[in-house]
């Protein structure tokens, strides 16, 4: 797959909260290979940003903490770069359950002082967003594909669909070249570790490391496409570099369904994880969708994309990077 | 139909929006059917709001100017109506192409206010919200029925499908009975007449009676569904009023594919009116979706609603509204 990645050397690119889980690796990523890197990163309480983070290429990014809703920050954000990665956002979707505004303010109306942003001062640039899975809600057919229905579950969801209508929109309308991706379960270094209502993959390794017990809802039986973050990335540089993505919307996801049960099983072989059953609370159950996995065809068809880290390896990875850096996380 | 709708004597309901074009119609009916009417409309410069719109009540409605935005008088306003009609909403989609924010803060933002305030304080409540026919974007096959692709052309579409979801949203985690419509091109009285952004077909109305002549863009072949606003306000009547109709999504619009020409040649036998073809200006070609027709199966199914007013009978009802009003309007 690195084969097929395009180059970035001496490309000018922004990523907007860059300096979270997905946002730090994809930065690190682009310097690697030769990108002049911008982040801009609102560093809010509770988010998923950390600096430690940016640790790898400390002093080859330039960082700077500002918010998306800052129209003149994101004047000057944008200015003179040649592709934006619109990662910043509102994440979690518990919260949005009892405060919707948060994903109103961050993820829809900020998405749009970024876009006017660029619509203003930087039109010719590419944009890359990373949406959600949950913008599907719950599947009517599995493997769901980018035409499926959306029915998101959640103010979270809802706004991840505002915000990739908006970028949309601003292709027809304005001429400004997006991608929507829509990401599936992600999991991996670097994304936050203080509670629970991120990704569950990580929850786990956080469990698993402190020698505590997984919980397993329900039967365990739930399937999901998990993706390790690298892969993530991948197909994130690959949308940035290909004219074929212009104005689509693509699933980014693991590819095979895998079960919560199995993800708490792989941990208990590699790093005798303890997991137990568990029983769903009202408001878990009321925002769990059941089965999901996405169709990733089209990615692998436009891109020649495909996810290259078995859960295993994933998990691996993830585990001897939480054992090195714990105290920057915990 | 009358014979269909149900009785509203003694219930109490609210009418966000309500001085405005389809909300007074509907207030009106309300009144007429013996509701405890309560309207609150903020009368921002510009948009719909006109309080002799609310004449033929004056003295039957409670009318308090109030935003949709202040949650403080959302709490008020929801407080012991059995009904809330959502009808508040920034309406222009020309100003959404310069100027976004408007519709993400007062019908994202301001119907999530709304929803919280039913939340908290009246969650037993039923809500019916008017979205547009714009939801859809172009139509990928016509007529366009509710389960048809969702790809709104400007942000004001993309707010009003937000709130739609949102809406749904709250039936689904907090079990809010909430029906969402979509309304195709409503004309009728009441519509403000000072600017051409909003209603095509009143702006039609109103060049006939100045003695202007009607531009009819391009072949004037485009197809569309109008609906008289009587017809509408029926179905918002039988909607909130249908247990069916709880958690649905349903198409409320004319039925039968006219040309703007047809409305045109219709207005001149009628009203001696003068038109023209006119060239679309570069924006206006932008937001044409092309022709666009819904199908209202599903709430003549549900509801056993459909529409009733010829074209030519609701342009003389309309035409005699704005002859004997015209100064409240103009």
């Amino acid at each position: 797959m690195p084969s097929t990645t395009p180059p970035f050397a001496g490309t000018r690119v922004l990523v907007t909260g860059g300096a979270g889980f997905i946002g730090s690796n994809l930065a690190i990523a682009l310097v690697e290979r030769g990108a002049t890197v911008r982040v801009v990163d609102a560093m809010l309480p509770g988010y998923g940003g950390n600096l430690f983070n940016l640790e790898p290429v400390k002093g080859r990014v330039a960082v700077e903490v500002a918010d998306i809703r800052d129209a003149q920050a994101m004047a000057r954000a944008v200015k003179d770069v040649e592709i934006v990665f619109h990662l910043a956002g509102q994440m979690d979707h518990v919260l949005s359950l009892t405060d919707p505004f948060p994903d109103i303010d961050i993820n829809i109306r900020g998405t749009t002082v970024l876009m006017e942003a660029l619509k203003h001062h930087n039109p010719g640039a590419r944009v890359v967003y990373t949406g959600t899975r949950g913008e599907y809600g719950s599947a009517d057919s599995l493997p769901v594909a980018e035409d499926a229905p959306t029915n998101p579950r959640g103010l979270h969801e809802i706004s991840n669909l505002a915000a990739a209508k908006i970028i949309e929109m601003y292709g027809h309308v304005h001429g400004i070249k997006g991608t929507m991706l829509r990401l599936s379960n992600i999991y991996g270094p670097r994304g936050q570790m203080r509670h629970s209502r991120y990704g569950v993959v990580n929850w786990f390794v956080r469990l698993a490391l402190d020698g505590a017990t997984i919980p397993v809802f329900g039967d365990g039986t739930i399937l999901r496409d998990f993706l390790y973050v690298d892969d993530c990335v991948e197909a994130i540089l690959l949308a940035a570099g290909s004219d074929a993505a212009v104005g689509t919307l693509l699933n980014v996801g693991g590819g095979e369904p895998t079960t919560f049960r199995e993800v708490a099983e792989t941990l208990s072989s590699i790093a005798g994880a303890r997991w137990a059953f568990a029983p769903f609370s009202a408001e878990r159950k009321a925002q769990e969708p059941g089965d999901f996995y996405s169709d990733v065809s089209k990615i692998r068809r436009l891109l020649g994309w495909q996810p290259q880290t078995p859960l295993k390896t994933g998990l691996e990875r993830t585990l001897a990077y939480y054992r090195e850096s714990r105290a920057r996380y915990w």
